[in-house]
Formats: structure tokens, sequence, C-alpha cells
């Protein structure tokens, strides 16, 4: 069982990931938020930003590096705007309230923005942008961090592979959901090809020295999507965030202080349905959209189309039934983690002898 | 000189194109508007949605497409969001619009919305950002329009390519100016190879069964950005404009309706860089950061690195001294659409034997 893959039911891995926060140091609010949000990532087949983070989490608080007890401040507001100061919270900490502000501000003004300054890691955002989906809002979230992706023209770091998320509601259909990275492929894929011993597909990634590689062993940074179109969303994100609340990330990292480390900045906007026409309607139209673009013809090999955040909830619903799959890795991981914190490790449902999760590493 | 490029100053070109629409029946005002837009365009280099546009345009009002008269009527408004039926107005003057209501919205709110409903075509869309970052704002513009992209894992049209812009400014450098379409390629690339009989890149265009194809003449639609992140912004597009706001192009033009008539909607954010931090601090701390980009190492091949806007902004201090180049099929059919409406063609100050704005279709 020690190289297999453990299932492990979804409420009782988030009950175990809060008890490990809140033995951590986080209050016991915070810790069911950190929990909620890196579960639902594995839940949705995003394993690469799933509960495989918690090791790191804790001990980024140790090295001071994450606030477990964050002051919050706000530094400026206006009616459909708002400034917070995070103090280093959890990124699903910080973002949350930053999505709840927005709404807030949305319900009064039509739209609302919070822009959280100062947050740590936000595992998986598309987490906040369904949260505003939940309550008949459009939610749109990104970010930006440190230099990680190829500025295009340049042979180095320039800027962050940081993601965007947009979230629609729908009537009898789920909500669309787009959660995309603005590279063109993942560091989850170059640790997956590392571990796996495989070939990178061209293009995706870059040598220290920013030359292509296809050997994962050599790989150091990512390719941005499209060249300047991926590099330049990325680059935005950062001045419509960091920049814009004065904590620049790409500046302090890029520039004479060479600041590389770890902090973040988001973006939470909450577009109220309601200011623009009746929820329902809207609703419905969405509906009819995705069933006008699922009844296309399927390209050569497609069995049919999907619209965003689709693969995500069927593999949720399966997941759900089926538990969570924790590969071997991750597994002892969590218990070294667990351990050390005297938190009991959850009930296992199933073991299996190889990885079944792989797939959703990418 | 039929057969080569004759430059016009830009002042006399858009006094040529202001009077062609005001003879064409808009009013004076919005004449001067479209026309700016457009000889902007020229002046950046992206002639593709410059002067050649003008017939086009001027047809389009004949078949009823385009109102020259438009009733613009408030159809929701809230303290940072507001709705405007543009009634088939011209994109520049239902966009110009759209983004002065915007900033006015944010003035007040902090960041204001207006979502501009049944426009038409809207040039080159950085235009409007950029009317907002000269107000010491950000400016987000995107708009959605008819299908003619692929929708990823379809053989089909199912989006549009349809564009978004961001525009910050900074304090001795211009502003930073992303303006990007949705897809891989442009209709002005699979254009322009047409006219010169050359193969398109592999992957940026499809036949209408859906097949790749590096075939000028048998391209129909275009693949989007990156498969799935380029289809799904440009989806997201249409759910934050089209079906926000009553008039849905994508489910109209695929569904039972079948309604591919040309219309479009347009999402213009203004977000006061007063309400978040310091103006004057945001514009030094924008310089930084593309001071800190264009100091990093050029990529194999690469002269210089560049941040968005900057190879535009070189372009157009070199147009507004030499002329905006006007190749001799865009010359003839300003003159014929000159000829019907009584307006006398613009001052040529110079002719070349070739096409000197090739690469500016781009």
């Amino acid at each position: 069982m020690n190289e297999g893959t453990r299932r492990v039911r979804a409420a009782d891995l988030e009950a175990f990931v809060t008890a490990i926060f809140a033995a951590a140091g986080t209050s016991a609010e915070d810790a069911a938020t950190i929990a909620e949000v890196l579960v639902w990532a594995n839940l949705r087949g995003i394993d690469s930003h799933g509960v495989l983070r918690v090791p790191g989490y804790v001990g980024r608080i140790g090295s001071g590096e994450f606030n477990p007890r964050p002051d919050f401040a706000v530094l400026a507001e206006l009616p459909a705007a708002i400034v917070i100061d995070a103090d280093r919270a959890f990124g699903p900490v910080g973002m949350s309230r930053g999505m709840d502000t927005a709404v807030a501000k949305a319900r009064e003004a039509g739209i609302g923005v919070c822009v959280v300054r100062r947050v740590t890691h936000m595992a998986a955002i598309g987490w906040f942008a369904l949260r505003a989906a939940r309550q008949d809002m459009i939610g749109l979230v990104f970010g930006s961090s440190k230099p990680n992706m190829a500025y295009d023209g340049a042979r180095a770091r320039g800027v962050a592979t940081s993601p965007i998320a947009i979230a629609v509601p729908g009537m009898d259909r789920e909500p669309i959901l787009l959660d995309m990275a603005t590279s063109t492929g993942s560091m989850g894929r170059i640790m997956l090809a590392r571990d796996r011993g495989t070939a990178l597909e061209p293009g995706v990634a870059l040598t220290e020295d920013g030359e292509p590689t296809t050997d994962a062993s050599a790989a150091r940074f990512l390719t941005p999507l499209g060249g300047a179109k991926g590099a330049g969303l990325s680059l935005m994100f950062e001045c419509l965030t960091g920049v814009l609340v004065g904590n620049p990330l790409i500046a302090a990292a890029l520039g004479p202080e060479g600041d590389w480390r770890h902090s973040q900045n988001g973006f939470a906007l909450a577009i109220d349905i309601a200011a623009f026409t009746e929820p329902a309607r809207y609703r419905r139209d969405i509906d009819a959209l995705v069933d006008a673009l699922k009844a296309l013809p399927p390209a050569r090999g497609n069995d049919e189309v999907r619209v965003p955040g689709e693969r995500g909830g069927r593999v949720m619903a399966e997941r759900m039934e089926t538990g969570v799959p924790l590969p071997a890795g991750t597994w002892s991981r969590l218990a070294e983690v667990a351990a050390g914190l005297g938190v009991a490790m959850p009930a296992v449902i199933a073991a299996e002898a190889h990885s079944s999760s792989s797939r959703s590493l990418l």
C-alpha cells in the first residue's frame, strides 16, 4: 500500500486539513476555509493545487512567509472599490474575504472590486469566482506573483504564470467556469514529467539560460501562452494589482532590490447580474449558449464539445462518490506533517496499486 | 502611381474621413470621432482596422446595419454600472460614449463599467482603453461579436475572435497598451496571404469543414489562441457582454434563429487609480516595471525587449512625420466612395512604387 494511491472521503479530508491548519496556528474559521479550497481543487481534479500543498503551506508558516493570524486592514474605500491589505494571509482566506467584499459592493453599486494586497498563494482561484456565481453574480479573479515565466522576446523570467478565472451561473446547467494560467504549460506538468522520466512537449519550458527544452530536469521556467499575448496579459495583471496597490512584485524581483520573496496580490471583481438584466433570463441564456456550443460538430478525435468547467464538474461528481485519490508521495508527506502536529490521518476508504490522479496534474 | 502607395498627412486624412461620414449621414461630431479612431489605427500601424474600413462602413449605412443617427438609451443604471443601448451606432461612437460614461462612474465609485449593447464594428479597441489611461485611469475594453473562430474541440465556428485591450498610464514613458485578439492569427493576415499568394502559418486557420489549412484561399475561420484558453476567454466575453445585456450573439447565430447579422456588444471598464493609490506613484511604478522588463536579456534573434504598445507608438511617431501610407487598393476604394458622396480626396504628400504597409496588416 505504500506505493499506491489511497482514496479518502472529501469530508474526512477536509476535516483533516482543517485540523492541520488549526494545529499550525490559524483560527478554526480560517483553517476551514483553507481546507475547503484545497479539497475543492482535488475534487475538481486539479490535484496540483490541492492538499499536496499542505506541507508547503505549513512550512511557510514556520518561515514567516504565510501569516496564520493576519490583521486585515482597509487601505482605501469607495462605493465600488476597496483595497484590503491581507498581512500575508493564506490566499484562500484573503481572497475569500476579497470576493465577499466585492460582492457586497456590487449589490449596492452594480459592480464591485476588491484588490487584495500582500496575500500569499491563492490555490485554485476558480473557487473565488464560483463563490460569486453562486450568488447571482459574475465573478472574475486574477492575481500577480513573482516572475516564473519568460517575458515575450526575452530569454529570462519576466512575468508570472498569473491565472485568471471567470464564473457565470447557469439555470439547469452548472456554472461556466474558466480558470486558466497565462502560460502555455504549467509547473505541475513539468513536475509530473520529472517524476515519470518523460519528455516535455516542445515549446512549453525553458532552461535557466532561456533555451527551449523538452528535458523536464533542465526546465526552469515556462513560456507565455501565445508569446506576446500571454506575456502581455500577465503583465497587465501586475499593473492591475501589484502596481495599483503599492506592492509591485515584478519590478521588485527584477530590479536592484532583487526581492524574490513570496508574495501575491489578487483582484476580485463581482458583477451583479440584476443590475444589468433579469437574473433568471441571464441563467437561461447561459444554458442556451452552452447548448449551442455543445451541439457543434466535435473536432476529429473528440467525442464531445465541452465548456469550461464541465470536465471538472464531472470529476467532482465522481470523486464525491469514490473519494479523493492521494498518491503515495502526497500521503507520506501529509503523514509527516500530521505527526508533527499531533493530528490523526483521515480514514482510507480504498487503496489502489497505481496512481489514478496523474491526468489531473496536467 | 496607380499601383503604388500614397502617403497622406494624418490631419488631412482625418478631415477627409470626417467629411465622408458627415456626407453619409452622421452628425459632424460622430463623423469626427469615427475618423479619429480609424486614422489612429493607421498611425499605430494597425492598417487592417484603419481607413480601409471606410467603404465597408459607408456600405453598411446603406444596408441598415450601421445607424448614422442612433438614439442612445440608458437601460439600467447604478452607481458603478450602466447599460447603454447604442441603437446600432458606429462602434467608435458607441464605445467612446461607453468609456466616457465608465470614467465618470469611476470618478465617483472607484471603478465604473458601461456595457454598450447593440453597437457595431468597434475598429481598434485600444483607442477606448487609452482614452481612460489619458485621464489617470486604467482602461479595459472587450467585446463580443458573431462567431468567426473555432470553438476549442469543435470543427466549426463557435465563438468570435473577440479582442481585449488594457491601457495603463506611465510617467515619462508612454502608456502600456495591450490590444490582442483571442485568436491565434487574424483575418487580416489571411487577407494579406491571399493577396500575396503565400501560405499561412500552420495552426492559424481552418477550412469551411473545420480542417486545418495553410492555403489562404481555402481559409474560412480562425483557431483560438492556445486552444481552450483563447476560446474560453472569448466565450466569457460573450457572457460578460451579449448575454448580460440581452443581446446574445453566439446562441442567436448557432441556434435555431440562425441570426448572423452584424452586431456587437462592448464592455468598457474604468478604474480610477486615485481610488487605490497616489497616481504619480502609480505612473512612476509603471515606468519602473517597463524599465525592468526592457533590461532583460533579449531572446535569440531579438534586438530588444518591447512592452505592449511600444511598437505602435514608434510607428505613430514615424507616420506623424511621413504621413499615413495608403496602398493603391485602399486609395481607389476610398476614391470611389468619395466620388459618390461628393467629397474631395486628401492631398498626397508622397508616393511609392510598392506598398510599405504590408507588415502593419499582420
